[in-house]
Parts: structure tokens; sequence; C-alpha cells
């Protein structure tokens, strides 16, 4: 159980890293909607896509209420929020990020590999549940970044945490 | 060093789930590159930014290129493949995706966590630079859902890996 049970674990990422990490997303992504003129971030779209605005709130209803259910058991259904202005939008954003630092230190350390069924049809184990929101986050972020190139405005940088 | 080390250690994920993790990304960034009509791939773009063609020559030059670097400790100048047709990118990403196998099983099980220094100036832990690869692909991707959907073309959904 010692060394050999070591050698046998290796590890990739440990759950702190990994919440710096998508803290470092989530500020990202803050700036991103905040680079968004007021009128453009529930209006503005690409190719029939919705707006980045809309984006966004699918985003919110998907980490916050996530790591929720895999700390409490309970599943709320998944309704991203009808906010449709960047003050409020950057008000819930921010209340999310606490709250997600806030169940992270109630997730079991040594449940990351555990399988769950998350908001009750999405099946795999904790790390790829999770894996998922922040993928997700980086997804729809990276769209946002060609609507504000399409409205002729400078995204902040990618690689900036 | 056994029970007490273990609970001081606790893992987000192994290296093992974390290899079939991004190996599920860059088959859905190889079917994204296979949904772009050949003649718009290194054509069209949105906002003056790059083709997603050109996009995934970046990522061609930082993902197999990093895992090299971190296995051997040599790194390579950062220069993108000059690729201008989607059969020789979609060959070139096959062969970058053998190359990632090939080099991960070579990566030291307890060396992610080990700061290192990327193409010479990017410096962090080993888990940060893979992630910031595997990160900047779905970031890009993302960028190239939003070119197909202004080409009319529906992309291949974002939880299929």
């Amino acid at each position: 159980m010692s060394a050999a049970k070591s050698a046998e674990s290796p590890t990739f990422i440990a759950p702190d890293a990994l919440l710096a990490h998508w803290k470092g997303h989530r500020g990202l992504t803050r700036r991103l909607i905040e680079a968004f003129p007021d009128d453009q971030l529930y209006t503005f779209s690409l190719g029939g896509m919705r707006t980045f605005g809309e984006m966004a709130n699918e985003l919110l209803a998907i980490a916050s209420p996530m790591l929720q259910g895999l700390v409490t058991g309970d599943w709320e259904e998944y309704s991203p929020e009808g906010v449709d202005s960047k003050g409020e939008l950057l008000k819930l954003w921010d209340e999310s990020t606490e709250e997600i630092e806030d169940f992270w230190s109630q997730l079991p350390a040594d449940g990351f590999g555990k399988t769950v069924t998350a908001f009750g049809q999405f099946t795999g184990p904790v790390h790829w549940q999770i894996l998922y929101a922040i993928d997700n986050e980086i997804h729809h972020r990276g769209q946002g970044y060609v609507y504000l190139r399409a409205l002729g405005i400078a995204p902040p940088p990618f690689y900036e945490r």
C-alpha cells in the first residue's frame, strides 16, 4: 500500500492545481464578457448561433450546479438563467466562481475517479464531468473570441489567466 | 509514507485517463477538419482572423513537439508547418496523434508536477504545459465551429468524442 501503491497510481494533476487552472479560465472568460459592448453581448451572433451572453448563461447552468450535484447528490434540472444584461451576468459569474470554490472544498479528495450520473443523464467519472464543464467553457469562449473580432474588438490574450 | 502520504497527495485524474481525454478531443478536432470544404479550410475566415487550417497548423506545432521536448529535453523552435491542403493536414494530424501516444508512454509517471520551460520560453509544471496544448486545441476548434456555421455547415456535436 505504500511505495508500490504509489507507483501504481500516478497523478497527472492534483485537485487543488486543477481548481486553480479552472479559476484561471474563469477569470479569462470574465474578461471576455467584460470586453463585449453592453448592447452586443445578448444581441450579436454569427452563423445563426446563440449570442455569447446566451452561451455564458449555459456555462452558469453547468459549472456550479454540477459541483453542487457532485457534493450533495441532488441534481437540479438543467435550466439556464434568463439573464440578458452584462452587469447581471458578471454578478452571477462571480457568485458562481465563489460557489465553485466552496463546493470544491467539499468534494471528497479520493472521489474524482468515481462514476456518477450528472443532471440525471450524463454518466462518467467525476473528473470527466468536471473536465466537460471546463472544456465547454473554453469551447464557447473561443466562439466569443470570433464574435469580438468580428465586432472589431481585440479580445484578451488566450494565454493570460 | 503510506496512508498518510496517500491522503496528502489526492489525484484529480491519472495520466492514462488524461491521455484518453485528449485523444477524444483530437478525434473531434479531426472530424471538424474533415467537415470543412476542401476549398474553405485554408481560405475562409471571419473577423480578420486566421483560417481554421492555419490554426490547425499551429496545433500541430505545439502538441507533439511539446511532448517530444518534455520527453527528450530538446526543444525545437516553434514553427508551424506550411500545410495548405485538407488531405495533407489530416495525414499530419494522424501522425501527430501517433507521436503523442508514443511520447506519452515515455513520460515519467511521477513527473507531471515538475516545473519545466517549454520551447525555451514558457515555464510551469508539466501538467500545465500539457493542459495548455489541449485547451488551445479546444479554443481554436470552437472558433472553427463558428466558421463552419457561417459556411452553413452543421459541425459535429461538441460532446461526441
